[in-house]
């Protein structure tokens, strides 16, 4: 499973000690070709950290050999020895693997405005070289936790190609909780520019709506690797729809194992005059912090939800809102709709759905709920 | 104090059973002229309480004689038999006052979604007309909280004329915490015009600026109400200060009292390229989840600040942004500056400074930390 699901690919996950503790916190993934594509798409924050800017520049040319990932420091607004020490993480895996330091991409995550021990991390990347095997998938995808209670891995297998991967991190791409990696690989034998359409295609409708608290962090990246190993170039649409099934069960596992979390919340938006609008009035309904509190509560609160939609520019009429929560439509036409006491909220996934009554428009955001144990674990995160 | 501290006042507060338990929660404040000038601003949410809707209609005229306020029920989402309620109730204060329903305002804070029991609030308006007195200030204060722990007046005493006025909440006017309500009296001579453009003013850098949780109320309302019984006319520039004096004084306590809070955060952004920067700036970094929890954790956790700060629009270059967290430059060319460990964070104030190092421009915004204590608040509200 993971990244080594796919042909082609060797992984290791081994412990460098950047975290204490010996626990494991460096990943190596290594493309072995034939074919050596990538794409990627990374946070759109404005502060970025040192390795994003080195990973978006060496896949300018749509080329990559491995990935290489440390998790116990994100090394974001670290200045110039950040980005020294990011180059030379990947002139050393370069090293190793016999390749050139622009054929590698990093990914980092952990505490913001640390340097990372180099002087752990370079001999973790020998050590990791070493351990690599078709069989490394589920030790990467270990070894890139941080607050992650379970690893995360996926795959879908087609006939003749597979594509797979991993993911850290409990939010999204853009914003984030925390910080979001992945790292997807597949055998299809695929050219970058239809890598990266597939991939773009997949996030905007996958973590790009998964939100879980609605921060965006410096470092989310999630690459896409192919290898061309399995000799078939499948169609568009059937490569497009495995990528997009791999990042929404990915994107999934991220809310179901977010901090602190006690809910799985699905926001649908139906009858929304565009995509746009639904998007904005699902992200609006999922960042509410008192809405997520009264959820946590297992209160059917539809009111929050609808002093949620007022605040956005989506268009609708507000006396004629619906709103249901677990299919019982609390709120009709901007008022008191059914019995809120039929609302049953025992179970972990929760399903509010808002009716704009505005057009024909939908769109899906996933989130959680807000808890005392997120407040402890962020109040305590770098302490 | 309070509404009750100008002259050409009076005011009340009263049990009238819209709350269980006996506690207050109709409040009545009359303005005895000579003048009956007014304004008001509301809550910018598309979704409108029946009350805002009402007393935005009223004060079309510039003019008002009283205001009724309830706690114990919003009466938003309510359909037009909120409206009726809304309507019934300023018909009935505008019996007992011997004055027309188009001269009374109506505010209401408490759950959405639920109509108000009109067969209490309106015996409780007579009971409540019976008591009004020049000294019903503070009783009035009371009766219109809702999860404050205390009630809120502030009075600017001036040479001849004074402005007074009393708030519940914890939160802000656009978006705000659960509902913000503010009734401030004054009994300068002035027109209509002239106290809507002081209460502009006055709430764009006051209440504006105040962002407990980044959730927007549908009630949201501030009333400036003035009877001119000073006989004086205060210049314009004096008048607004006072007002602003007001606001601010406040404003500073809807945060201080905000629902869980441990910390009362002020964000400075210092050297924007426009004011409209440094609010953008100073809101998004007052809206983060995780930084508020870091702060209660007492943890200067500067790296989220930073992380807020890009996913703004504002004018900024990632490797000039410096922050202070109480007067240490944790933060220095985007990254690492002074030692963290020299930040206190002992004290129940906190202020963050980010300078944008793109110009002159300033604002302030104040917010409150997340804490378990919110959400344990704000998970049982309705329950």
């Amino acid at each position: 499973m993971s990244v080594t699901a796919a042909k082609g690919f060797t992984a290791a996950g081994i412990a460098a000690g950047i975290k204490d503790g010996g626990k494991p916190d460096l990943a190596l993934v290594v493309n072995t070709g034939p074919r050596r594509a990538a794409a990627g798409v990374f946070t759109s924050n404005r502060v970025k950290a040192a390795p994003v800017l080195w990973s978006q520049q060496v896949l300018a040319d749509g080329e990559l050999t491995a990935v290489v990932l440390n998790s116990g420091g994100a090394n974001a607004c670290t200045g110039p020895q950040g980005f020294q020490d990011t180059h030379a993480t990947a002139e050393k895996v370069a090293e190793v693997l016999e390749t050139g330091a622009g054929e590698v991409a990093v990914a980092s995550t952990g505490l913001i405005g640390v340097t990372l021990p180099m002087d752990r991390l370079l001999p973790g990347i020998e050590k990791a070289a070493a351990e690599l095997s078709g069989y490394g998938g589920e030790k990467a995808a270990i070894a890139i936790k941080t607050t992650d209670t379970v690893h995360k891995t996926a795959v879908a297998a087609r006939d003749g190609w597979t594509v797979g991967g991993m993911a850290k991190g409990a939010g999204m791409l853009a914003p984030g909780l925390a910080t979001m990696l992945v790292v997807l690989t597949t055998d299809a034998d695929l050219d970058a520019a239809v890598l990266d359409r597939a991939l773009r295609d997949a996030t905007r409708v996958t973590f790009d709506r998964v939100d879980s608290d609605g921060c965006m962090s410096t470092n989310d990246t999630v690459l896409l690797l192919a290898s061309g190993a399995s000799g078939t170039a499948p169609e568009y649409a059937d490569f497009a729809a495995a990528v997009r099934e791999v990042c929404d069960d990915l994107g999934r596992q991220l809310i179901g194992d977010a901090e602190g979390a006690s809910k799985d919340i699905k926001v649908e938006v139906i009858n929304a005059a565009t995509e746009e609008d639904a998007v904005e009035v699902g992200r609006s309904i999922a960042r509410n912090n008192l809405l997520k509190c009264a959820l946590h509560g297992e209160d059917p609160n539809w009111g929050r939800v609808l002093s949620a939609i007022g605040t956005t520019s989506a268009a609708f009429e507000p006396d004629a809102l619906n709103v249901a929560i677990n299919g019982v439509w609390v709120c009709k036409g901007g008022s008191i709709g059914d019995d809120r006491d039929l609302v049953d909220m025992r179970y972990r996934e929760v399903r509010i759905t808002a009716d704009l009554a505005a057009g024909s428009a939908t769109a899906t955001i996933w989130t959680n709920d807000l808890t005392a144990d997120y407040v402890h674990e962020n109040s305590a995160y770098s302490s």
